[in-house]
């Protein structure tokens, strides 16, 4: 009979292929190169996933019971095993919460400290002080993350070491820590009038998709600023190129847009005060490392009573 | 006869001029605006300092008791009061520290997390993911402070946050906390090959100036970042042109030059891989609130028993 198999569909450090023989020694443990289709239909354990597979791939793997996605996001898996209730999902949420957490940073410290206007100044070789007035601190600024889970919470560490004021939004309203305020998100219209920055965090769901638009925009003030690390389908982009033309809100960070590879006639490219990184906030400098020690730690309590440690996909809430 | 004068060198808030008044209830409180010539006899303190005044103006303050500076630097007051025995000095140091670490972090994880590339990019709407393999972090990176004073304190605070090891280099290599390690500073030749960003917060004496040249920037790695938050003369800005044209250190940000403000034909401008900022990185949001402060906690306890509370001058250190 043969063993069945753990399938690697995710580059790792050849010593942690080997770890994970070791630990997995009843399994055949292949990567993606060592795979065929024959396989298939003896595959348990998937690590990573092959984005090419179509539902008669998926079709074959008869014994397949686990996939550990190497993404925060579990959206773009197919609705098929999305759904499927003898599969179970694991997702890689958290591990780029502190990196997309320094990019957070580094968009709001650079826009407080004057760096965006110094860095067009330094192209013209002007050493211009008139903003001054404009440089700005975090200090006692409020924060309101849309989403409390795990990069809303490292964000919120950071803010608060910032000495930022920082305000949470959940389904429920459950308090959450490093958060001094939490709200049930049906109440984000009371709170958002009062805050310094809004940053969305959200999975897109049905409820998040077009989430931030002409409406939330006008209820922020003039001198917030929005954050998007979480889905481009949540802003509707025309909304918030109104917004920042009309200076209903003072700024704006994408992360991510609704298409990507953003179009190069895309209208947000011209649009001012709006900063876009090419979805890279959640680059994890040391990447395989991160994705060996939550496969592991999940693999290894699975191997004993069948369960999984952490980052489980809740089919419910949908992410 | 007459009462003895405050003057106020420094635009205050009404409200904090009001508080002043009310605590030396035995002095004139006089602004700017109120003072003229013939009141610099009876000048008892002075909050800020007016660079208009001679050696002239100077010699007519008999009374001249206590200078409260309201910068963090005393390089630029006259050499004469800095070396006198008789009257008290105190500068703001302290005050600027969290704003300069604000600025610092700007600086850093715009360059980890790849917003430098990123913003050239978007001037040409170019969504370019090619240098992915460079979007590093914080984590685990080294920081070596020359300097380990109120400013360079919040520094490494903020950096163990950010999951930076912290060096610290001061005079006998004391102990600091938030410092991991510390180092006299005859001894920084022996550590900083191994770290990735040095950080000069010191003040401006004959030990540090032009400490900052090609001898030191040879010493570091080649993916190393150096930062000025200090003052400019010692850098030796030739010696930094070169080490970054070479490729000798990895990048540079520089908040102070040695001629402010910087001449639109100096090469600095045109350097790659350096971020200039017009000597902003100090400036302190709400600074009215925090010269007050420190001014009012050291009044009252000269007018209590004769000395300061905080940040006195050591003349023997010169700073």
């Amino acid at each position: 009979m043969t063993k069945p198999i753990i399938a690697l569909y995710r580059n790792l450090k050849t010593e942690h292929v080997n770890k994970i023989r070791e630990i997995a020694s009843d399994y055949l443990v292949k990567t993606q190169d060592e795979l065929s289709e024959r396989d298939f239909e003896a595959i348990e354990i998937i690590l990573g996933w092959n984005y090419a597979w179509q539902e008669e791939e998926i079709a074959k793997m008869h014994a397949l019971k686990w996939i550990q996605n190497d993404t925060a996001g579990m959206d773009s898996l197919p609705e098929v095993l999305r759904h499927s209730q003898t599969i179970k999902l694991s997702n890689m949420s958290g591990i780029h919460a502190d990196s997309i957490a320094q990019s957070v940073f580094a968009f709001l410290l650079s826009y407080y400290r004057g760096f965006f206007q110094a860095l067009m100044d330094q192209f013209k070789a002007n050493w211009n002080k008139t903003y001054v007035d404009n440089v700005l601190q975090t200090n006692d600024k409020v924060i309101l993350l849309f989403g409390t889970g795990a990069l809303s919470c490292r964000i919120a560490e950071l803010a608060q070491q910032f000495g930022m004021v920082v305000y949470g939004i959940n389904t429920d309203g459950r308090s959450v820590e490093h958060f001094d305020k939490t709200f049930k998100t049906e109440d984000w219209l009371e709170v958002i009038g009062e805050v310094d920055v809004v940053i969305n965090t959200m999975p897109l769901t049905d409820q998040t998709r077009d989430f931030f638009n002409t409406k939330l925009f006008e209820a922020m003030s003039s001198d917030a600023l929005f954050i998007n690390v979480g889905r481009g389908e949540s802003v509707v982009e025309e909304d918030l190129i109104r917004a920042l033309d009309n200076k209903t809100i003072a700024g704006a960070y994408l992360d991510v847009a609704r298409v990507e590879p953003l179009p190069a006639d895309n209208p947000l490219w011209q649009t001012d005060n709006l900063v876009i990184t090419p979805h890279i906030s959640g680059i994890v400098e040391h990447f395989r490392d991160a994705v060996f020690n939550v496969f592991t730690e999940n693999l290894q309590q699975y191997l004993a009573d069948g369960t999984l440690a952490k980052n489980q996909f809740n089919r419910t809430k949908n992410y």
